[in-house]
This record gives structure tokens, sequence and C-alpha cells, in this order.
């Protein structure tokens, strides 16, 4: 065993730990509190599993989703969750990511962290298929979540519909059959009142 | 799209929202709170993408070690976490946890209920190197974390060495270097009072 290689990667799982405590928008589906962040991580990762053959691509490498759905998170430790419908600028979001991208794997040894970073990146620019897919995942999940606690995220930022139509549409690029499910949804959340129309 | 057929995955990952709620014996490593089997599940997963170099096995299925580590723990949305050092007997935790898998992976459609079903069971048995290095691992993070918080839960419990070598030692067949690594931290442990000798 390299020991200098092996305590860097036992301090990358040491310090990932704070992702328990990054809290989310999101609330879990019995209303009890907030969803964190390595939960979520979780969460999402079975979300890709049971839905793959959803996906647009023919060939999707559900391992590298995987992959993605475990790291995609990770730099919150630094960064913090930033929520979905926030009018913050996103070029200041990406900054703060960054840097925490740099930081926390950059306690790795310098090819997982590499691998590691391009994961992440990956799934931020959308790059593949794999990441289009999660990141459409990444939307879905919440959005189930809202709807079945009536709402209560969206009603406590005054959220509208034509707001969660544009951050989520994108799930048509990974996964149209679940997007077609997602507006259904959307739709049935204004009449019910759990949206503003 | 088969609309029952999606019908019965949405319910499933409705239904292990619940993992969240299930609470273990390890603490979080600022030790605010105990873990719960969700973000550990997540926290696993990453252990082994990071530590997969270590594995015994030649040519380790990783995709494969991932969603073991992402399934493991499901049954307990049902079987609640039965603590590692508890007396209680196995055969009763086992039939607990087999009602739970037919039930929570049975809301699945057939093919995926078989699926996690055999990917819950073969981590159960640890009939693959796979299975090996993945509950090699599950024993380490909860180790690593007693340590680190002074063996908060060990000492709650009264844990001796002896328990703690028994009950870890099966991560030598997954990953020796990393047992290795374990034995000295057990043994600095009960040098810092934190294990019973």
């Amino acid at each position: 065993m390299d020991q200098t290689r092996f305590d860097r990667q036992l301090r990358f799982v040491e310090e990932i730990d704070k992702l328990k405590q990054v809290f989310r928008q999101t609330y879990l589906l019995d209303g009890s509190r907030k969803e964190n962040s390595a939960e979520h991580s979780w969460h999402l990762a079975v979300y890709a599993l049971v839905f793959s053959a959803y996906a647009r691509a023919d060939h999707l490498d559900v391992a590298r989703v995987l992959q993605m759905a475990l790291v995609h998170d990770i730099v919150e430790v630094d960064a913090g969750d930033t929520y979905c419908y926030t009018d913050a600028p996103a070029a200041e979001r990406q900054a703060r990511e960054q840097q925490a991208a740099d930081r926390l794997f950059g306690l790795l040894p310098a090819d997982q962290a590499a691998q590691f970073l391009h994961l992440w990146q990956e799934f931020e620019a959308r790059a593949t298929p794999e990441a289009r897919f999660l990141a459409g995942l990444d939307r879905l999940q919440p959005l189930v979540h809202n709807y079945l606690t009536e709402g209560r995220s969206w009603r406590e930022h005054g959220v509208a519909r034509a707001a969660v139509i544009e951050r989520n549409r994108h799930l048509a690029d990974g996964a149209p059959a679940l997007w077609a499910f997602a507006e259904r949804l959307i739709n049935d959340a204004v009449t019910r009142g759990y949206l503003v129309p």
C-alpha cells in the first residue's frame, strides 16, 4: 500500500461526510424535514438505476451515470446547495462551485482527482447522454417530492408554473418519456393549487 | 411508455424515501447526530469508488459494486437497522429482512424486482468478489467513524476489541490491505481507551 496515496483517499472520504449536513429546499415525502444532499445523491442514483430504460440514448453507460450521481453534489460541502428557483446570478454559483471542486477533489491522489473532477464537469456541462439523463433526473426527483408534499417547497418560495417548466424542461433532452410525465405532474400541480399558474 | 410498469417504478422510488429516516448507531464525524441508512449508502458507494484498487479481486466489476451499495440497505425501510454488535439471533434478522426484500423489491416490475433482489442476496451471502469487497467496506466506514468520534458508539454499547475483530475481519477477504489498516485503527482505539481491550 502506498501510504501517502491512501492517506489522501481517506482524507477525502472523511471530508465528504459534511455533505450529510448540507440541506436542500426539497422535503422528505413524510414532510418531517428537508432532504440533505448526501441522501439525495443516493436517491438520485437509485432513480438512475430504476429509470435507465427511459434515457434518450440507445446505449446508456449506466455505470458512468451512477458514478456521476455519487459525485454530482460533493462541491456543496464548500459551496452549499443553490435553490434551483433562485434569482442569484449563475456565474457566482459556478465560480463558487469550481473553487469547491478544486479543493475537495484535490484532496484525492491526482489521478482520482482528475477522474472525479471530470465526472462533475461532464454533469454540469450536460456534455454527454449520460450527463443529460442524470441532470434531468436531478430535476425529476425534487419535482416528485414537491408534488407529493402538496407543493410545500414551491409554495414557500412562491414558485410559478413557467419557472418550473423553464428549469426542468431539459429533462426532455435526457429522457423524453419522463418529461411527458413531469409535464402532467406540473399541470396537475397548478390545478391543485400547489403551483402559481 | 408502459404506464403500469412506470407506476410500479415510481411507487418504489417513493417508498424507499423512508430509508432517510432509518438511523444507524454510527455518528457523523462532527458528532452532531447518528447517520441514516440512505446517506450511509451514498457514502459507502463513494468508498467503493475511491478504494476499488484495494479489492482482492483482479477484475472487480465496480459498476456492480456500486449497484449493490445503492441497494444493500433498502430492506431496512421495513426491517430497521440491526446494530452489528447486537446479541440478537441472526436468524430473526434474516427472516425479517427477507420479508422486507420481498415486499420492497416486489413493488418494482418483475424483471427489476429480480435484479434488485439478486443484488441484495449477492451482498448478504458475500457470494462474489464484488460482494466481499463491499461487505468489507460496509464495516470499514463505521469503523473509521467510530475511531474519529473517539469510539462514541462503541463506548455507548461497551464494545470490546475481540467483538470488533470478529465482526470486521471478513474485510480481509474483500480487501486485505484495508484490513491491515483497520487492524491498526482497532489496536490504536484500544490504546486510546475508545474500545474495551
